[in-house]
Protein backbone atom coordinates (compact mmCIF):
# COMPACT_ATOMS: atom_id res chain seq x y z
CA UNK A 1 0.00 0.00 0.00
CA UNK A 2 1.03 3.39 -0.79
CA UNK A 3 2.16 6.15 2.21
CA UNK A 4 -1.05 8.07 1.06
CA UNK A 5 -4.46 8.27 1.44
CA UNK A 6 -6.43 10.88 -0.79
CA UNK A 7 -10.28 11.09 0.64
CA UNK A 8 -9.44 7.32 1.81
CA UNK A 9 -7.92 6.04 -1.35
CA UNK A 10 -4.51 5.38 -2.10
CA UNK A 11 -3.44 8.32 -4.51
CA UNK A 12 -0.49 11.00 -4.41
CA UNK A 13 -2.52 13.68 -6.91
CA UNK A 14 -4.92 15.86 -6.10
CA UNK A 15 -7.07 18.31 -8.45
CA UNK A 16 -5.37 21.22 -9.89
CA UNK A 17 -8.54 23.00 -9.25
CA UNK A 18 -8.17 22.70 -5.55
CA UNK A 19 -8.36 25.21 -3.01
CA UNK A 20 -5.72 23.92 -0.99
CA UNK A 21 -3.12 24.57 -3.76
CA UNK A 22 -4.90 27.62 -5.31
CA UNK A 23 -5.08 29.67 -2.15
CA UNK A 24 -3.61 28.08 0.62
CA UNK A 25 -7.43 26.97 1.80
CA UNK A 26 -7.09 24.71 4.50
CA UNK A 27 -5.18 22.96 7.56
CA UNK A 28 -3.16 20.72 7.92
CA UNK A 29 -1.04 18.31 11.32
CA UNK A 30 1.72 17.02 11.88
CA UNK A 31 2.28 14.01 14.04
CA UNK A 32 4.84 11.41 15.44
CA UNK A 33 3.98 8.04 14.92
CA UNK A 34 5.60 5.84 17.77
CA UNK A 35 5.21 1.99 18.23
CA UNK A 36 2.30 2.22 15.56
CA UNK A 37 0.24 4.73 16.92
CA UNK A 38 0.36 8.58 16.30
CA UNK A 39 1.09 10.27 19.74
CA UNK A 40 -1.49 13.03 21.00
CA UNK A 41 -4.40 12.37 18.21
CA UNK A 42 -7.09 13.80 20.59
CA UNK A 43 -5.12 16.98 20.90
CA UNK A 44 -3.72 17.44 17.24
CA UNK A 45 -7.62 15.69 15.91
CA UNK A 46 -9.19 19.14 18.60
CA UNK A 47 -6.92 21.86 16.52
CA UNK A 48 -7.81 20.41 13.44
CA UNK A 49 -11.49 20.94 14.53
CA UNK A 50 -11.39 24.33 15.88
CA UNK A 51 -9.29 25.20 12.55
CA UNK A 52 -12.06 23.72 10.37
CA UNK A 53 -14.57 25.46 12.48
CA UNK A 54 -12.55 29.03 12.04
CA UNK A 55 -12.33 28.72 8.31
CA UNK A 56 -15.84 27.36 7.84
CA UNK A 57 -14.57 24.40 6.53
CA UNK A 58 -16.65 21.23 7.11
CA UNK A 59 -14.85 19.11 9.27
CA UNK A 60 -13.59 15.71 8.22
CA UNK A 61 -15.39 12.85 10.13
CA UNK A 62 -13.26 12.52 13.28
CA UNK A 63 -14.23 8.35 12.86
CA UNK A 64 -13.08 8.16 9.05
CA UNK A 65 -9.80 10.28 9.79
CA UNK A 66 -8.79 7.75 12.67
CA UNK A 67 -9.33 4.84 11.18
CA UNK A 68 -7.23 6.07 8.08
CA UNK A 69 -4.38 7.04 10.03
CA UNK A 70 -4.19 3.70 11.99
CA UNK A 71 -3.98 2.31 8.81
CA UNK A 72 -1.18 4.50 7.82
CA UNK A 73 0.48 3.77 11.49
CA UNK A 74 0.29 0.22 11.63
CA UNK A 75 3.22 -1.88 11.55
CA UNK A 76 5.56 1.48 11.94
CA UNK A 77 7.79 1.84 14.62
CA UNK A 78 8.99 5.69 13.95
CA UNK A 79 7.71 7.75 11.45
CA UNK A 80 5.48 10.85 10.68
CA UNK A 81 1.97 11.50 9.87
CA UNK A 82 0.50 14.38 8.17
CA UNK A 83 -2.89 15.22 7.98
CA UNK A 84 -4.11 17.89 5.36
CA UNK A 85 -7.46 19.07 4.85
CA UNK A 86 -8.41 21.25 2.48
CA UNK A 87 -11.57 23.16 1.74
CA UNK A 88 -11.61 20.91 -2.02
CA UNK A 89 -11.42 21.68 -5.74
CA UNK A 90 -13.82 24.51 -6.87
CA UNK A 91 -14.46 26.90 -9.78
CA UNK A 92 -11.96 29.90 -10.22
CA UNK A 93 -12.54 32.72 -7.49
CA UNK A 94 -11.59 33.31 -3.50
CA UNK A 95 -15.41 32.91 -3.02
CA UNK A 96 -15.94 29.29 -0.98
CA UNK A 97 -18.48 27.65 -2.68
CA UNK A 98 -22.12 26.79 -2.11
CA UNK A 99 -21.33 23.12 -1.88
CA UNK A 100 -17.99 22.43 -0.48
CA UNK A 101 -16.17 18.85 -0.84
CA UNK A 102 -13.23 18.68 0.92
CA UNK A 103 -10.18 16.91 0.66
CA UNK A 104 -8.96 15.05 3.10
CA UNK A 105 -4.85 14.02 2.79
CA UNK A 106 -3.17 11.81 5.09
CA UNK A 107 0.70 11.00 3.76
CA UNK A 108 3.09 8.99 6.14
CA UNK A 109 7.13 10.49 5.93
CA UNK A 110 10.24 9.02 7.47
CA UNK A 111 10.87 9.59 10.93
CA UNK A 112 13.81 12.25 10.55
CA UNK A 113 16.85 11.49 11.90
CA UNK A 114 18.78 14.14 14.27
CA UNK A 115 22.51 12.12 14.56
CA UNK A 116 23.56 15.21 16.98
CA UNK A 117 20.72 14.37 19.77
CA UNK A 118 19.84 17.52 19.93
CA UNK A 119 17.25 16.42 22.65
CA UNK A 120 20.32 16.03 25.07
CA UNK A 121 22.47 18.24 23.78
CA UNK A 122 20.66 21.24 22.71
CA UNK A 123 20.65 23.27 19.63
CA UNK A 124 21.79 26.68 18.28
CA UNK A 125 19.37 28.93 17.29
CA UNK A 126 19.34 32.91 15.85
CA UNK A 127 17.19 35.20 14.74
CA UNK A 128 15.64 35.23 11.14
CA UNK A 129 15.17 38.95 9.41
CA UNK A 130 11.21 37.43 8.05
CA UNK A 131 8.69 39.26 9.96
CA UNK A 132 5.60 37.00 10.97
CA UNK A 133 2.72 38.95 9.81
CA UNK A 134 -0.43 39.93 12.93
CA UNK A 135 -4.06 38.55 11.61
CA UNK A 136 -5.92 37.39 14.75
CA UNK A 137 -8.04 36.01 12.07
CA UNK A 138 -5.52 33.44 11.57
CA UNK A 139 -3.21 33.68 14.52
CA UNK A 140 -3.44 29.95 16.32
CA UNK A 141 -4.46 27.61 14.11
CA UNK A 142 -2.17 25.49 11.59
CA UNK A 143 -3.58 26.77 8.48
CA UNK A 144 -1.47 26.02 5.00
CA UNK A 145 -0.56 29.65 4.26
CA UNK A 146 2.70 29.29 5.32
CA UNK A 147 5.31 31.29 3.09
CA UNK A 148 6.39 32.75 6.14
CA UNK A 149 7.72 30.04 7.84
CA UNK A 150 9.18 28.89 4.45
CA UNK A 151 11.23 32.16 3.53
CA UNK A 152 12.14 32.55 7.40
CA UNK A 153 13.31 28.51 7.34
CA UNK A 154 15.36 29.62 4.27
CA UNK A 155 17.40 31.74 6.60
CA UNK A 156 18.99 29.22 8.69
CA UNK A 157 21.84 27.95 7.82
CA UNK A 158 24.24 25.47 10.00
CA UNK A 159 24.95 25.78 13.08
CA UNK A 160 22.11 27.12 13.34
CA UNK A 161 19.07 24.27 13.20
CA UNK A 162 16.19 26.59 14.00
CA UNK A 163 15.61 30.48 13.52
CA UNK A 164 13.32 32.39 15.63
CA UNK A 165 10.58 34.84 14.55
CA UNK A 166 9.33 38.23 15.39
CA UNK A 167 6.07 39.34 14.36
CA UNK A 168 6.04 42.80 12.34
CA UNK A 169 5.84 44.90 15.57
CA UNK A 170 8.49 43.55 17.07
CA UNK A 171 7.56 40.94 19.53
CA UNK A 172 9.10 37.14 19.49
CA UNK A 173 6.83 35.03 18.23
CA UNK A 174 8.17 31.53 17.42
CA UNK A 175 10.78 29.53 15.85
CA UNK A 176 10.03 28.60 12.05
CA UNK A 177 8.93 25.08 12.94
CA UNK A 178 8.57 25.07 16.56
CA UNK A 179 6.63 27.05 19.68
CA UNK A 180 9.19 28.82 21.95
CA UNK A 181 9.51 28.84 25.70
CA UNK A 182 11.88 30.68 28.03
CA UNK A 183 12.70 30.33 31.16
CA UNK A 184 13.89 33.47 34.04
CA UNK A 185 14.26 32.42 37.30
CA UNK A 186 11.29 30.30 38.55
CA UNK A 187 8.84 31.56 35.83
CA UNK A 188 8.15 30.06 32.04
CA UNK A 189 6.90 32.06 29.32
CA UNK A 190 6.05 31.71 25.97
CA UNK A 191 5.20 33.58 23.35
CA UNK A 192 0.89 35.42 23.66
CA UNK A 193 -0.02 34.06 20.16
CA UNK A 194 -3.21 36.48 19.81
CA UNK A 195 -2.04 38.13 16.49
CA UNK A 196 0.61 35.22 15.05
CA UNK A 197 1.82 31.75 15.15
CA UNK A 198 0.34 27.89 15.60
CA UNK A 199 -0.61 26.71 19.35
CA UNK A 200 1.25 24.63 18.76
CA UNK A 201 0.20 20.72 20.48
CA UNK A 202 3.36 20.07 22.40
CA UNK A 203 2.80 23.80 23.74
CA UNK A 204 -0.05 23.80 25.09
CA UNK A 205 1.38 19.78 26.82
CA UNK A 206 4.23 22.00 28.58
CA UNK A 207 1.64 24.12 29.72
CA UNK A 208 -0.11 22.22 31.21
CA UNK A 209 2.70 20.09 32.93
CA UNK A 210 4.53 23.60 34.11
CA UNK A 211 0.86 24.27 35.88
CA UNK A 212 0.58 21.57 37.35
CA UNK A 213 4.41 21.48 38.41
CA UNK A 214 3.13 24.25 40.19
CA UNK A 215 5.67 26.62 38.16
CA UNK A 216 4.57 30.36 37.46
CA UNK A 217 3.64 30.03 33.71
CA UNK A 218 2.55 32.53 31.48
CA UNK A 219 1.44 33.50 27.78
CA UNK A 220 2.41 36.77 26.75
CA UNK A 221 4.50 39.26 24.91
CA UNK A 222 8.21 39.26 24.79
CA UNK A 223 10.60 41.25 23.49
CA UNK A 224 13.54 39.63 21.40
CA UNK A 225 15.55 41.53 24.56
CA UNK A 226 13.63 39.74 27.25
CA UNK A 227 14.27 36.02 25.05
CA UNK A 228 18.20 36.67 24.94
CA UNK A 229 18.11 37.49 28.68
CA UNK A 230 16.07 34.23 29.61
CA UNK A 231 18.17 31.94 31.87
CA UNK A 232 17.22 28.72 29.78
CA UNK A 233 15.52 28.51 26.37
CA UNK A 234 13.67 25.65 24.62
CA UNK A 235 11.51 24.69 22.10
CA UNK A 236 9.02 22.22 21.10
CA UNK A 237 6.93 20.13 18.29
CA UNK A 238 5.05 17.39 17.87
CA UNK A 239 8.30 15.86 15.77
CA UNK A 240 11.39 16.92 17.92
CA UNK A 241 9.42 16.88 21.37
CA UNK A 242 11.62 19.54 23.59
CA UNK A 243 14.86 20.54 22.33
CA UNK A 244 16.73 23.12 24.59
CA UNK A 245 18.44 25.73 23.71
CA UNK A 246 22.45 25.86 23.35
CA UNK A 247 23.32 29.56 21.60
CA UNK A 248 21.08 31.98 20.55
CA UNK A 249 23.33 34.27 18.11
CA UNK A 250 26.81 34.63 20.36
CA UNK A 251 24.78 34.05 23.97
CA UNK A 252 25.46 30.53 25.15
CA UNK A 253 22.68 28.85 27.44
CA UNK A 254 22.71 25.80 29.93
CA UNK A 255 20.60 22.94 29.46
CA UNK A 256 18.96 23.82 33.22
CA UNK A 257 16.89 22.47 36.01
CA UNK A 258 13.26 24.09 34.09
CA UNK A 259 13.94 22.61 30.98
CA UNK A 260 15.10 19.18 32.32
CA UNK A 261 12.14 18.82 34.46
CA UNK A 262 9.99 19.21 31.84
CA UNK A 263 11.46 17.27 29.16
CA UNK A 264 11.42 14.41 31.59
CA UNK A 265 7.56 14.97 32.21
CA UNK A 266 7.07 14.65 28.73
CA UNK A 267 8.58 11.92 28.32
CA UNK A 268 6.97 9.81 31.39
CA UNK A 269 3.59 11.32 29.64
CA UNK A 270 4.60 9.72 26.16
CA UNK A 271 5.86 6.36 28.26
CA UNK A 272 2.37 5.91 29.83
CA UNK A 273 0.67 6.96 26.74
CA UNK A 274 2.10 4.08 24.93
CA UNK A 275 1.74 1.55 27.79
CA UNK A 276 -2.06 2.55 27.67
CA UNK B 1 -7.03 19.13 -25.39
CA UNK B 2 -7.91 19.42 -22.06
CA UNK B 3 -7.82 23.33 -20.71
CA UNK B 4 -5.24 22.51 -18.19
CA UNK B 5 -0.94 22.16 -18.76
CA UNK B 6 0.92 20.62 -15.97
CA UNK B 7 4.78 21.42 -16.35
CA UNK B 8 3.41 21.34 -20.50
CA UNK B 9 1.60 18.64 -20.49
CA UNK B 10 -2.38 17.99 -20.05
CA UNK B 11 -3.22 17.08 -17.19
CA UNK B 12 -5.27 17.84 -13.84
CA UNK B 13 -3.84 17.06 -11.09
CA UNK B 14 -0.29 17.54 -9.09
CA UNK B 15 1.70 15.63 -6.61
CA UNK B 16 0.26 15.81 -3.22
CA UNK B 17 4.23 16.50 -2.30
CA UNK B 18 3.88 19.83 -4.32
CA UNK B 19 4.88 22.55 -1.82
CA UNK B 20 2.44 24.87 -4.16
CA UNK B 21 -0.72 22.73 -1.88
CA UNK B 22 1.48 22.32 1.15
CA UNK B 23 2.41 25.76 1.98
CA UNK B 24 1.14 27.96 -0.30
CA UNK B 25 4.66 28.04 -1.63
CA UNK B 26 3.98 29.80 -5.00
CA UNK B 27 2.89 32.45 -7.25
CA UNK B 28 -0.39 33.01 -9.42
CA UNK B 29 -1.72 35.64 -12.35
CA UNK B 30 -4.88 35.68 -13.76
CA UNK B 31 -5.19 36.88 -17.51
CA UNK B 32 -8.31 37.83 -19.63
CA UNK B 33 -8.66 36.03 -23.03
CA UNK B 34 -9.51 37.89 -25.72
CA UNK B 35 -10.18 37.52 -29.49
CA UNK B 36 -7.46 34.44 -29.19
CA UNK B 37 -4.61 35.93 -27.06
CA UNK B 38 -3.76 36.82 -23.66
CA UNK B 39 -4.30 40.79 -22.53
CA UNK B 40 -1.46 42.92 -20.64
CA UNK B 41 0.86 39.63 -21.48
CA UNK B 42 3.74 41.15 -20.80
CA UNK B 43 2.58 43.29 -17.54
CA UNK B 44 1.67 39.95 -16.24
CA UNK B 45 4.83 38.42 -17.12
CA UNK B 46 6.47 40.44 -15.39
CA UNK B 47 5.07 40.49 -12.31
CA UNK B 48 5.46 37.05 -12.25
CA UNK B 49 8.87 36.68 -12.30
CA UNK B 50 9.50 39.47 -9.14
CA UNK B 51 7.54 37.50 -7.60
CA UNK B 52 9.97 34.48 -8.77
CA UNK B 53 12.72 36.76 -7.70
CA UNK B 54 11.17 37.73 -3.92
CA UNK B 55 10.66 33.83 -3.31
CA UNK B 56 13.35 32.82 -4.97
CA UNK B 57 11.58 30.19 -7.23
CA UNK B 58 13.17 29.24 -10.51
CA UNK B 59 11.59 31.09 -13.00
CA UNK B 60 9.82 29.42 -16.15
CA UNK B 61 11.38 30.05 -18.83
CA UNK B 62 9.13 32.97 -20.40
CA UNK B 63 9.31 31.10 -24.30
CA UNK B 64 7.91 28.23 -22.53
CA UNK B 65 5.45 29.82 -20.89
CA UNK B 66 4.20 32.23 -23.66
CA UNK B 67 4.20 29.09 -25.85
CA UNK B 68 2.09 27.10 -23.57
CA UNK B 69 -0.05 30.37 -22.83
CA UNK B 70 -0.92 30.26 -27.00
CA UNK B 71 -1.65 26.84 -26.84
CA UNK B 72 -4.86 27.11 -24.34
CA UNK B 73 -5.91 30.73 -25.63
CA UNK B 74 -5.90 29.37 -29.26
CA UNK B 75 -9.39 29.97 -30.66
CA UNK B 76 -10.85 31.24 -27.90
CA UNK B 77 -12.97 34.48 -27.74
CA UNK B 78 -13.44 35.54 -24.24
CA UNK B 79 -11.57 32.92 -21.70
CA UNK B 80 -9.89 33.36 -18.47
CA UNK B 81 -6.09 32.47 -18.48
CA UNK B 82 -4.57 31.59 -14.94
CA UNK B 83 -0.96 30.48 -14.24
CA UNK B 84 0.59 28.91 -11.36
CA UNK B 85 4.19 28.02 -10.50
CA UNK B 86 5.01 26.97 -7.31
CA UNK B 87 8.62 25.40 -5.46
CA UNK B 88 7.40 22.43 -6.96
CA UNK B 89 6.79 19.06 -4.75
CA UNK B 90 10.12 18.05 -1.83
CA UNK B 91 10.29 16.33 1.10
CA UNK B 92 8.53 17.32 4.68
CA UNK B 93 9.40 21.02 5.84
CA UNK B 94 9.39 24.47 5.51
CA UNK B 95 13.23 24.24 3.60
CA UNK B 96 12.68 24.75 0.44
CA UNK B 97 14.54 21.78 -1.20
CA UNK B 98 18.33 22.08 -2.58
CA UNK B 99 17.21 21.45 -6.19
CA UNK B 100 13.62 23.16 -6.64
CA UNK B 101 11.98 21.46 -9.64
CA UNK B 102 9.23 24.11 -9.78
CA UNK B 103 5.53 23.27 -10.97
CA UNK B 104 4.07 25.00 -13.50
CA UNK B 105 0.08 24.76 -14.03
CA UNK B 106 -1.54 26.82 -17.21
CA UNK B 107 -5.59 26.61 -16.93
CA UNK B 108 -7.94 27.87 -19.06
CA UNK B 109 -12.00 28.80 -17.33
CA UNK B 110 -15.25 30.23 -18.92
CA UNK B 111 -15.27 33.85 -19.37
CA UNK B 112 -17.57 35.24 -15.94
CA UNK B 113 -20.54 36.37 -16.93
CA UNK B 114 -21.79 39.64 -15.14
CA UNK B 115 -25.29 40.34 -16.61
CA UNK B 116 -25.91 43.49 -14.34
CA UNK B 117 -23.15 45.24 -16.92
CA UNK B 118 -20.95 46.53 -13.81
CA UNK B 119 -19.02 48.49 -15.96
CA UNK B 120 -21.42 50.48 -17.03
CA UNK B 121 -23.69 50.82 -14.16
CA UNK B 122 -21.62 50.28 -11.41
CA UNK B 123 -21.45 48.18 -8.41
CA UNK B 124 -22.49 48.70 -4.32
CA UNK B 125 -19.55 47.41 -2.26
CA UNK B 126 -18.92 47.10 1.43
CA UNK B 127 -16.28 47.05 3.84
CA UNK B 128 -15.37 43.62 5.52
CA UNK B 129 -14.47 42.60 9.09
CA UNK B 130 -11.75 40.84 7.60
CA UNK B 131 -8.38 42.30 8.05
CA UNK B 132 -5.58 42.03 5.96
CA UNK B 133 -2.34 41.36 7.56
CA UNK B 134 0.84 43.53 7.38
CA UNK B 135 4.39 42.23 5.80
CA UNK B 136 6.55 44.07 3.37
CA UNK B 137 8.08 40.62 2.59
CA UNK B 138 5.01 39.19 1.13
CA UNK B 139 2.76 42.65 0.10
CA UNK B 140 2.64 43.31 -3.53
CA UNK B 141 3.72 39.96 -5.23
CA UNK B 142 0.52 37.82 -5.99
CA UNK B 143 1.51 34.56 -4.07
CA UNK B 144 -0.43 31.63 -2.99
CA UNK B 145 -1.11 32.99 0.43
CA UNK B 146 -4.89 34.16 0.02
CA UNK B 147 -6.49 32.95 3.53
CA UNK B 148 -7.44 36.42 3.86
CA UNK B 149 -9.77 36.96 0.75
CA UNK B 150 -11.07 34.03 1.32
CA UNK B 151 -12.24 34.66 4.22
CA UNK B 152 -13.54 38.28 2.93
CA UNK B 153 -15.16 37.23 -0.20
CA UNK B 154 -16.74 35.28 2.25
CA UNK B 155 -18.85 38.15 3.81
CA UNK B 156 -19.46 39.38 0.56
CA UNK B 157 -23.59 38.78 0.37
CA UNK B 158 -26.09 40.40 -2.16
CA UNK B 159 -26.20 43.31 -3.00
CA UNK B 160 -22.50 43.64 -2.41
CA UNK B 161 -20.58 42.67 -5.81
CA UNK B 162 -17.75 43.02 -3.81
CA UNK B 163 -15.91 43.94 -0.68
CA UNK B 164 -13.15 45.96 0.98
CA UNK B 165 -10.38 45.48 2.71
CA UNK B 166 -8.52 47.28 5.62
CA UNK B 167 -5.04 45.97 6.98
CA UNK B 168 -4.42 45.33 10.83
CA UNK B 169 -3.41 49.04 11.18
CA UNK B 170 -6.81 49.99 9.47
CA UNK B 171 -5.58 51.47 6.16
CA UNK B 172 -7.66 50.95 3.38
CA UNK B 173 -5.91 48.78 1.18
CA UNK B 174 -7.93 46.62 -1.91
CA UNK B 175 -10.62 44.65 -2.61
CA UNK B 176 -10.99 41.33 -1.99
CA UNK B 177 -10.68 40.48 -5.65
CA UNK B 178 -9.43 44.09 -6.95
CA UNK B 179 -7.85 47.03 -6.71
CA UNK B 180 -8.93 50.21 -5.02
CA UNK B 181 -8.93 53.86 -6.25
CA UNK B 182 -10.65 56.45 -5.00
CA UNK B 183 -11.26 60.20 -6.94
CA UNK B 184 -11.30 63.56 -4.64
CA UNK B 185 -11.49 67.17 -6.43
CA UNK B 186 -9.12 66.35 -9.49
CA UNK B 187 -6.77 64.03 -7.70
CA UNK B 188 -6.46 60.05 -7.79
CA UNK B 189 -5.79 58.35 -4.73
CA UNK B 190 -5.27 54.20 -4.49
CA UNK B 191 -3.46 52.58 -1.42
CA UNK B 192 -0.16 52.03 -0.63
CA UNK B 193 0.90 48.77 -0.96
CA UNK B 194 4.16 48.26 0.74
CA UNK B 195 2.52 46.48 3.28
CA UNK B 196 0.04 44.59 2.10
CA UNK B 197 -2.32 44.00 -0.92
CA UNK B 198 -1.44 42.93 -4.87
CA UNK B 199 -0.04 45.38 -6.98
CA UNK B 200 -2.56 44.89 -10.17
CA UNK B 201 -1.28 44.81 -13.45
CA UNK B 202 -4.59 47.10 -14.59
CA UNK B 203 -3.64 48.89 -11.29
CA UNK B 204 -0.08 49.87 -12.74
CA UNK B 205 -1.55 50.57 -15.90
CA UNK B 206 -4.62 53.18 -14.12
CA UNK B 207 -1.17 54.53 -12.89
CA UNK B 208 0.46 55.58 -15.84
CA UNK B 209 -2.88 56.20 -17.99
CA UNK B 210 -3.57 59.10 -15.13
CA UNK B 211 -0.07 60.23 -15.06
CA UNK B 212 0.06 60.83 -18.94
CA UNK B 213 -3.02 62.65 -19.25
CA UNK B 214 -1.75 64.90 -16.12
CA UNK B 215 -3.69 63.42 -13.19
CA UNK B 216 -2.31 64.56 -9.85
CA UNK B 217 -2.17 60.83 -9.00
CA UNK B 218 -0.51 59.33 -5.84
CA UNK B 219 -0.23 56.07 -3.94
CA UNK B 220 -0.86 56.65 0.01
CA UNK B 221 -2.40 55.81 3.07
CA UNK B 222 -5.76 55.66 2.79
CA UNK B 223 -8.17 55.59 5.47
CA UNK B 224 -11.83 54.02 5.49
CA UNK B 225 -13.04 57.66 6.19
CA UNK B 226 -11.24 59.40 3.22
CA UNK B 227 -12.38 56.78 0.68
CA UNK B 228 -16.02 56.94 1.95
CA UNK B 229 -16.02 61.10 1.15
CA UNK B 230 -14.56 60.26 -1.92
CA UNK B 231 -16.24 62.09 -5.29
CA UNK B 232 -15.79 58.95 -7.10
CA UNK B 233 -14.86 55.06 -6.15
CA UNK B 234 -13.54 52.73 -9.15
CA UNK B 235 -12.30 49.14 -8.54
CA UNK B 236 -9.88 47.28 -11.11
CA UNK B 237 -8.18 43.81 -11.98
CA UNK B 238 -7.38 41.84 -14.83
CA UNK B 239 -11.00 40.17 -15.62
CA UNK B 240 -13.44 43.48 -15.10
CA UNK B 241 -10.99 45.95 -15.95
CA UNK B 242 -12.90 49.06 -14.27
CA UNK B 243 -15.90 48.95 -12.42
CA UNK B 244 -17.43 52.13 -11.16
CA UNK B 245 -18.62 51.67 -7.19
CA UNK B 246 -21.44 53.32 -7.09
CA UNK B 247 -22.17 52.32 -3.78
CA UNK B 248 -20.30 51.84 -0.54
CA UNK B 249 -22.52 50.78 2.33
CA UNK B 250 -25.60 53.78 3.06
CA UNK B 251 -23.67 56.21 1.21
CA UNK B 252 -24.12 56.06 -3.14
CA UNK B 253 -21.26 57.92 -5.69
CA UNK B 254 -22.23 59.08 -9.29
CA UNK B 255 -19.55 57.63 -12.15
CA UNK B 256 -17.96 60.60 -12.66
CA UNK B 257 -15.69 62.09 -15.39
CA UNK B 258 -12.45 61.00 -13.82
CA UNK B 259 -13.91 57.36 -13.49
CA UNK B 260 -15.05 57.57 -17.22
CA UNK B 261 -12.04 58.95 -18.76
CA UNK B 262 -9.75 56.53 -17.09
CA UNK B 263 -12.20 53.86 -18.25
CA UNK B 264 -12.41 54.88 -21.80
CA UNK B 265 -8.59 55.13 -21.88
CA UNK B 266 -8.47 51.60 -21.26
CA UNK B 267 -10.57 50.48 -23.45
CA UNK B 268 -8.80 52.22 -26.06
CA UNK B 269 -5.55 50.57 -24.75
CA UNK B 270 -6.96 47.19 -24.95
CA UNK B 271 -8.75 48.15 -28.29
CA UNK B 272 -5.09 48.84 -29.97
CA UNK B 273 -3.54 45.74 -28.33
CA UNK B 274 -5.88 43.73 -29.92
CA UNK B 275 -5.21 45.47 -33.07
CA UNK B 276 -1.61 44.73 -32.81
Amino acid sequence: MTGVLVNGLPSEHISVADRGLLYGDGLFETLAIDAGRPLLWEAHLQRLLDGCRRLAIPAPDTHVLADEAARLCAGQARAVLKIVVTRGPAARGYAPPAVVTPTRILSRAPWPDYPAAPARHGVAVAWCATPLARNPRLAGIKHLNRLEQVLARAECRPPYVEGLMCDTDGHAIAGTMSNLFVVSGDTLATPDLSQSGVTGVVRTQVLAVARARGLDCRERRLTPAEVEAADELFLTNSIIGLWPVNRLGARTYPIGNVTQTIQQTLAAARAVALAL
